[in-house]
């Protein structure tokens, strides 16, 4: 069994007003408040848009504090703009090697004071430093059942070998490719005349609505993971 | 796209008496009648009993007309003779090789003229010429959502790997380990207090609930595969 890692649950009444939280020792622990949320996008943002639709609503139990992308110009940065919501652009490209982004990028999260980053559609794969800055609070949606169809063809992949079932998978992430521990499945059928475009978008469907869901019983509920197995609620040594 | 299978349906008028049918040139045309099936046992048989309950009802489009097992002494040969079926069984250990053994049990299957062979708990890999004889026939069903966990643990390997649906999937036996064309997939939810125990039973209802359901539509509309995908219905080319 790995280590526990523990977010204390947000009573309804506490959810009014985002602000920096008191943290503990070791940087996990989340007293009641609304959970702050950090997205991560490289387009549109369509998981964001759900996002910031469903945080309007306070007893949802979380809050958008920031919106990064890493490039100019996406639909999801100009989007939380118009929410009122901070923005931040961090590319590649604007810095001597991907260590040094992955540097920029873990303060420009940290300085949110994030309990969630959330990539919806951020099409980069970070790097030591912020994976192990987010661990156990860096969750990822994958548009298939993990672990099968992994990597960035999943439902072409999911459709070429024949499945029946297809689904999203929501996640925290590690250093493998869509290997990290799993939040959360949902299933949708796969037709007989589904081609790659049709049933990528049933997944969509299905993953935006898990997305939303689930982390708002993280937020709500708080969680804690044990090896493999992620649990909604504190655990008793919390 | 690999080579068109294919089985005309049966009526339900026609589903009345049982008997060898009448073949196309390649071995695969099947008239309206009753789907004639090979059970293939190495226990119990709970997906047996399952089957010879179905196949009471005429207008479930199928006859079990013999079952087999790979060892003596199985509760599945013994409901079958109860029931008045003709059994055979094949062990290894009674022949010289491997191969002898597929032999023998791939003309005690084929005597028996089977439009469909189901392994119901069959423990045996069968060999190049059974599959090559029963190839498009030979359905299996595994307790996990393919291609995850295929092999002997698939339950066990999925709770270890944390995923948070499990299921069955029911395929046409090829040459691999569980990499058959998909002929159907059922999900179940893995809970918090899952042990292996727990989570292999609630599977095994929902997979046998499926291989009913599944074997009863082919038997009544007839299948084709076209590459990696089964088609309920005959191909227009039938």
């Amino acid at each position: 069994m790995g280590p526990i890692i523990s977010h204390r649950p947000v009573t309804l009444a506490q959810v009014t007003s985002p602000a920096p939280a008191p943290r503990g020792p070791d940087d996990r622990f989340v007293p009641g408040r609304p959970a702050r949320l950090v997205v991560l996008v490289s387009g549109g943002g369509s998981n964001l848009s759900a996002l910031l639709e469903a945080t309007r609503d306070p007893v949802y139990g979380a809050q958008v504090v920031a919106v990064g992308a890493d490039r100019e110009g996406t639909g999801g940065v100009a989007a939380a703009q118009a929410a009122g919501i901070p923005t931040f652009v961090e590319r590649v490209g604007a810095y001597p090697s991907r260590e040094e982004w992955d540097s920029a990028l873990t303060a420009q999260v940290a300085a949110h004071e994030p309990d969630l980053v959330i990539s919806a559609g951020f099409l980069k794969l970070c790097g030591r430093q912020f994976l192990e800055r987010f661990d156990g609070r860096y969750v990822n949606t994958h548009n298939t059942l993990l672990p099968a169809f992994p990597g960035i063809h999943g439902p072409r992949d999911a459709l070429e070998y024949g499945v029946k079932l297809a689904g999203a998978t929501l996640f925290f992430v590690d250093a493998g490719i869509d290997t990290g521990v799993i939040l959360a499945q949902v299933a949708v059928p796969v037709l007989d005349d589904d081609d790659v475009e049709t049933l990528t978008e049933r997944i969509k469907v299905a993953e935006r609505a898990q997305l939303v869901e689930q982390v708002g019983r993280l937020a709500r509920e708080g969680w804690h993971i044990e090896g493999r197995r992620v649990r909604l609620g504190t655990d008793t040594a919390g």
